[in-house]
């Protein structure tokens, strides 16, 4: 940590740090430029956080350089993580297929988007039955009767299933069901719920708030690690600019910046971040190609009839390039589509 | 609602429209132009909201005319409200001063940020017992053992209490010690929270999320006032944007916007939204200058011992220019002061 | 200037900095943490910005902690400046009211503003004769018949000219004829044209960029006073975010924060910032409050007949309401409206 | 275009407007809805931009249904272009590699730079002669001795070259030494430049401004290709955002949206987005993933001595994996790495 002390600090305003900073078991080292002073600090960082530094006489500015996470963070982890979601691994080597309805409206139509997921190449089911609407008149999902759709739909397509929790009360009755919970862009800083699914004891998908920094999004992964499951995957779905052309504005960027800073595999959503379909396919080969562990779309048997994000959805004419896309672009990265493990190889690591 | 069909759209695309617009009860009135063709509906916006006409082929775009909000539209309630908070009125007409400290953390820092803040003017009390901290680490507020002590300060103080809930769980228990509800920026997409409050039975502060626009602000009060809670003051507090001189930016305009498009009090957070000391009484000058209904800042007897944002709380020496402020700035917009009204006035309009 | 070092530096590393930073006549001074070696610097720091320091071996930080600008810096000018445009001052102490029609259309037009420009207590005329547009189908301004125009305008109303350059080669034209040289918001970073503006011996008005940082437009005035001219106001005119309700979110805490940084006085621009004809008034009544040191508004006789930016230009009846707002609100902030200075006060002080 | 009236607009509000729409040659289609009336207009947009429609009484919004940009518009010119750079092309079918400094500083250090971006498959050389700083005391150019240093490089190994101008006045300067004008992001709205480069004959690479919208970027595009310049590439270099760990966040989603769009061709700078040179691979891998028409990055013989932007230029051992992906990627998308063309085939279509 760095104090940079305004250019009329007295000496007296010096002392006071340098003194404070000792008594909290630090030590305080004091640079003098021509026109201003520069204290490093060497001790425990999270100690001085406490301290009030910057509401101090004389103090311009605390500058903070080590990261404020831990358990995410890759210092402390230098080797990249694998999340194993129901057997499917997410992580370096691989890269990860999710697809599937945004929203779960009937059995057919689930079904009928996971055999088209699969057809695809994915090894892991999305399907949202609590969905976060601005609208309050919009649909909200069939809650229960839509993570009943989804178990069967596993049950008969062998997909594991990754679905959204909107409320920390929810979370028992989500993992109930899923195999890997959802933490959706809206509740990227609802602490009560990365606290609920902490302790929940499945892999988690942690969207990116869409106007969180990366520093916050890692910072709320953090909440969850604290907890007890660091089987946490981070999911980039583009972030709010000034840019209306797209819904949101994609920050591929963000895949080698969080996979430099953090240990956790990073996957993207090309679909919300879009929001329209002819964006899709060029989105997903962009994000296999930056570096993503994997991708998150949105597929569903007849769009115009779909209750939410229909116009993103990809269709039948789609499903072939996705497929052809994640057979030859992997390679290239020194990577394979993900498939399924054997139980032997997977039982291990995916426990919490 | 306006269709904007795409130039290649044929004669089929816009019949199947029309066809589909008089299926579900509305008109459709089309205007072909040398490039593009133009269809205007008339009906049920809301019925036609669920007819995926942005997937339809040969459509462009689909332009949406009126608000997606009703219960807080100024459209359907055209005199602006008045919110009574404990006798305490926050709309037209008045400036409320709501002052405390950023956090409850004893009963004598509580107790004399209270006086503080009467002193200057205050006629209700703030101060967070649950704190949404970015990290874990960070202090995260006292709980109930604060709500208690919020209740004897205003017992001591005859000041009205305003604290934040921060999960949907916490609401009675909450609602139980306060006279108004706060929900943060970081939880204005928290529906299941907004629903909470919503049916709570008392006044809510809902603070404007820092990436959320105007009308997204306007549908999540309209979540709570589809509970049956129209006692909802809105809370401009700052928004992300690129600039990182200050904490957000603060929206000024965001309040002439959001009183024409709604009946309910908008009131500024000029501590939050600078994060800096030196700006709070600016900032407060021109909220009040702007036409806000009320400010909410924060005050701390040792701001460089708080637990929680000290280097914006007001301290000894800003007080009575906040005084001043509150006194001379009002009655140049034909405002008062806002004080607590005797029980026969406030009775009557206080009631859902 | 702080050096923060990765995890993994060497000793080497940090000698071979300690060493380059010697040679280039500076002291560094070495603090040595848990996980992170920091080195403070001494010295030149323009001269450490030619190092390329951030490019050397086990380097993850170089963190400048004085300003990157010096002539305008209120660290080197304690003192806030007064410009003096025609014998106007602008500056602590005055608000000064420019107004005028955003573009000169006809003779008859201009004069007709202008009065009611002065009518509402301007003491400066704006109008601009080279219009920067984002189509070039739209209408680009009189040209020099502009420049004439206005001169014409001042001969009959006593009021000096503010008008507009965009182009290094105008300068001298539109210097012959302007009282003050008008920067605009997507010129803030054209270059050639702030150091042609800067040499061109007149006050110059620098609006913001739309997405400048504070510091990007305090470098901007740095490189028109590097050649010689240090009668700079800055004009605070709304940046670019992603709310879309209005034009431009007008960031008034931009005014306190330049005004601690700068000596050079601020002013804002209602108008362009809200694009919104009732907007204009509550934004200059924010921005008077909030210390502007003068604001800049669209005044037009027929504003539904402009050619320019009518739907904000404030008509007849707004017009008593601003001489109001001019007449009420400064005192409130220690200040007057500014008037013309008789020639012997002004002259001094106004000479580069 | 589209009128939406306010809920309170009267008859004789909708006849005005009616009435003035038909005096200006267009029609106007009237649609009653249950809360506003809805006007749809036909006829010549340019013409109705002129009559200020939304500064009319009882107008809510005025909303534009075609494009404000014609001859770059795909709607005009369906097939995509194919833009010849001294017999390189950039357009569909093929990805070209632009490579080199960022800075001319010294003829050795050009030319080695270009001996690296010929090696890595670059067919056109990139390098700045004129420099455009945010600070007045960087670095900025060499001006005509470095275009010198360029042409001779050119001479050398074969490259065409692009170069950036950042004044109208220099443009034949530069024109007579380059084989393609650059136009850099904060002259995006230099409107006067946009023309001057739109006269010159020449090939124009157009940075997208740090904040245009696309739109705004195809109306700068607009601009050159109305002065009879239809040679222009557009050139997508990251936009600013709230998120501080890269220093632009790249919006590869505006290159299918430009393309789409616009029938120009469109590349991605990946150094400038990122300023980091871990970032430059992955972001040029998701360049061509996304469906860009080339890429162009910044390399340096000896990055740490770089005068400009050394921290993000790549380096010997990055080079032999650019010219992987360049082998790679682009089969995978139906395209090849750019090729310098036979003199026959390109002459015709690189006339102006």
């Amino acid at each position: 940590m760095v104090i940079v002390m305004t250019p009329d600090a007295t000496q007296e305003d010096v002392d006071a740090i340098v003194s404070l900073v000792g008594t909290a078991g630090g030590s305080a080292f004091v640079s003098r430029g021509v026109s201003r002073t520069i204290i490093g600090l060497v001790g425990d960082v999270a100690q001085f956080s406490t301290l009030n530094l910057s509401g101090m006489s004389g103090v311009a500015d605390v500058i903070r350089v080590s990261t404020p996470y831990k358990l995410v963070s890759r210092e402390n982890h230098p080797e990249r993580s694998t999340v194993w979601v129901g057997g499917v691994p997410i992580g370096p080597g691989t890269v990860t297929l999710i697809a599937g309805p945004c929203a779960v409206e009937t059995p057919q139509q689930t079904l009928e988007a996971a055999k088209m997921a699969k057809a695809a190449g994915a090894t892991l089911l999305r399907g949202g039955a609590f969905k976060p609407r601005t609208s309050p008149y919009a649909f909200q999902g069939l809650g229960e009767d839509g993570l009943r759709i989804l178990a069967d739909v596993r049950e008969e397509t062998g997909l594991p299933v990754v679905t959204e929790v909107v409320d920390a009360h929810d979370v028992p009755l989500v993992a109930s069901y899923a195999d890997m919970l959802q933490v959706g862009t809206r509740n990227a800083q609802n602490f009560a719920l990365l606290q609920a699914v902490g302790a929940a004891g499945k892999p988690v998908l942690l969207k990116r708030g869409m106007s969180s920094t990366i520093e916050e999004w890692l910072m709320a992964a953090e909440y969850i690690a604290q907890r007890g499951n660091l089987d946490i995957v981070l999911c980039e779905r583009g972030i709010r600019t000034f840019e209306t052309a797209t819904r949101n504005t994609l920050d591929v960027s963000a895949v080698p910046v969080a996979q430099r800073l953090s240990h956790l595999p990073v996957v993207i959503d090309p679909s919300h971040s879009g929001g329209q379909r002819d964006l899709v396919l060029p989105l997903s080969r962009a994000a296999i190609a930056v570096g993503a562990d994997g991708i998150i779309v949105d597929v569903h048997p007849q769009p115009d009839q779909a209750l939410c994000d229909g116009p993103q959805a990809l269709v039948n004419d789609d499903l072939s390039e996705l497929a052809r896309i994640m057979r030859e672009f992997p390679p290239l990265l020194g990577r394979k589509a993900a498939e399924p493990a054997p139980r032997s190889e997977a039982g291990p690591v995916a426990a919490v």
